[in-house]
């Protein structure tokens, strides 16, 4: 027999494929304007100008053989040594090249990081509703994803939760911020408090507690908001990036891990990391693209289309009834779903043809994700839809609306 | 404590890392053309110029959402096609795009094998000397490498040693031709000596045994050598094929793997290897690049430089006394240690400024391993001090060679 694991991971996986295929049946019965996709995180904006630039600068200036060759397991010394500038000038840091490793994506980043630090039956922590990845990656090492609620309506940590979550044996605790599927960005006193309570719990422990922050949406925030740098707030903190959100790059895999000096046994993760990078067979995060982001340190896609979106889509939304936490960061809504039940939702969703996430997918059944990073266009005339849907479920509003 | 696994390769990996350290302060103290490196597998052919043209062309036609975006875990389907239409001209197959999933890498494609297959406790098996890093692959999934020795001399595999390894717990043969780290090809002959002995044992044992054959050196042959494709002589084949050295981009990560329709459980294998793909942490192969190779597909680079230098080292080691199996592919010579003690040789090679890997590790005891992608005046500025260590270990021919 193949692999027990990937047998059960079979099941689940058809759901998502029958969902891909349903959205490819309707796009031809209706015409793919008729049909509207809020299911996928893959970005609409397009990579800054410079992306293409750099690439052709790269090609016409660089040897082929330093481009597309292998280099140091971490990447290229020069492009971390660049990123290690950038944040320090950034949030004050003091990074170098060696705190830097780069990965194929923030999902390479967190496999790494989880494998360097990992033993079976380890515990990681994270707050729900979560990236349902997660649970795949923890899984990969054996270990065990200890889920913790947040607070109703708002989406922030339940700190008294937390404290209960934490035993001998949490290795890890896993923060999203800003957080897929709820736009929710943690806060500096949250995040202060969250500190504490670890540097609490090592104390009593006598353990290490490493802070893993994955922030692919770290630069898309609205309303001015600040994303906490949390190296600055607690010591054992390790942060995985990516570039797939803020150059729109997610199909290229690119990202890096950030490793401070001050982590405990910090002499045995920073190699071990690059060796974990190595032996998962990442080996090394592809080549030209790491030069690429070497050079465009100081890009970023704009957010105001993103931003356009939500005001749209959060604002004809709630006028029409819905209940939804407005998003300060990322481009997910994450929509109470009327009559409670998520999967019957999105299943009345689709006979309007707007493909939705149930939150189950995320830890947080009785909602649905959308995922507003598509055409504005593609939002206007979902509408009606979602109006109707609002008076099938008898919302207030929904009339007014109408 | 973090990962014992990582604690440990720490360890072996520090060896590495003291040996690249070595390298760079020999070159600071005697300049980098008076060290000679043989010990990276890294291309020194420059890719074809195509692959250039193909980047341009990429971003002149297509949509950057498409050629930076996520696409399907698999990849591609256009790419997919163009590959599969490439198998079936090349070798008489009769795959599709469902057949080839695009990967990071061979190492990343092994691992999604893997990931598929093994569950806790099954065996892997592969002929010494082998790739060391098939070690850590396995170990990723927590099943067992079973290593078979090859004949003495010739490195051709051990078919009754073969015989005596595989038990019920085998669920995999891992077969890399041509091989790293002797250059050795496996003829037609022994490939259908070891297809009918492991469909024997699969009806002997009513087990599943899958055929891996690892495959990034596959263009790279002399002297018109031909290298079969394994799934016409066995059904239960998973190929795993990189760029890396056909194209001379192994920073790059990308290759693919093929998984035939007619492989037992193919309707689990296929889809469950694209969610391994997608919860290890790869996603996909990196975009751009796979747009790349699939517009590539009739280009290699020329394998005209590695064999003036495989003829060139080959002849003047074997003059000097040295003793070694003349490569039939890869780039590499797996030469028998002067003294038998791998590692005190590498050892006194490196006192003449001579970089090379000990066999042991590649489970080849005894033996050294050069890496002769490498710049012919490299070799030729080599020489002397190959024939002063022939000549301090005693070697017949080592006098006549001065």
């Amino acid at each position: 027999m193949i692999s027990k694991k990937i047998l059960d991971l079979n099941k689940n996986g058809s759901a998502i494929r029958a969902m891909f295929e349903d959205g490819k049946r309707m796009a031809a019965e209706f015409g793919a304007e008729n049909v509207y996709d809020y299911s996928l995180g893959n970005p609409s904006v397009e990579p800054p100008a410079k992306i293409r630039e750099a690439v052709y600068q790269i090609l016409e200036e660089e040897s082929p053989n330093l481009v597309h060759g292998y280099m140091l397991n971490a990447g290229y010394e020069d492009v971390r040594e660049a990123i290690a500038e950038k944040l320090n000038a950034s949030f004050g840091t003091s990074f170098s090249a060696r705190n830097i490793l780069m990965t194929v994506g923030a999902a390479g980043g967190l496999n790494v990081a989880f494998k360097t630090l990992l033993n079976p039956g380890d515990e990681v922590i994270t707050f729900a509703p979560f990236f349902g990845e997660y649970r795949n990656y923890v899984a990969n090492f054996d270990a065990d994803l200890v889920v913790v609620n947040t607070l109703p309506e708002t989406f922030q940590p339940d700190l008294a939760a937390l404290a209960k979550a934490i035993t001998p044996k949490t290795k890890v605790m896993l923060i999203n911020n800003p957080n897929n599927p709820t736009g929710v960005v943690y806060p500096e006193s949250v995040i202060c408090e969250i500190a504490e309570l670890l540097r609490e719990k090592e104390q009593e422990f006598n353990t290490s507690i490493y802070l893993l922050a994955d922030e692919p949406y770290r630069e898309l925030v609205y309303d001015g908001v600040q994303v906490p740098y949390l190296t600055k707030y607690y010591h054992n903190t390790i942060v995985g990036y990516s570039y797939s959100k803020s150059l729109s790059l997610p199909g290229e895999r690119i990202g890096y891990l950030v490793l401070p000096d001050f982590l405990d046994d910090a002499d045995e993760i920073l190699p071990g990391a690059a060796v974990a990078n190595r032996i998962l067979g990442f080996v090394n995060a592809p080549s030209l693209i790491q030069r690429v982001v070497g050079r465009c340190q100081d890009a970023t896609v704009s957010v105001e289309s993103y931003n356009r979106n939500r005001e749209l889509l959060y604002g004809k939304l709630t006028g029409y009834g819905y209940s939804c936490v407005k998003p300060q960061g990322a481009f997910y809504l994450f929509v109470k779903a009327p009559g409670g039940d998520d999967r019957a939702f999105v299943a009345a969703a689709k006979r309007h043809r707007i493909l939705l996430v149930p939150g189950s997918s995320f830890g947080g059944p009785g909602y649905v994700r959308l995922a507003y990073c598509v055409d504005y266009d593609m939002i206007l005339r979902s509408l009606p839809g979602f109006a109707k849907l609002a008076e099938e479920f008898g919302l207030e509003g929904a009339k007014s609306a109408e």
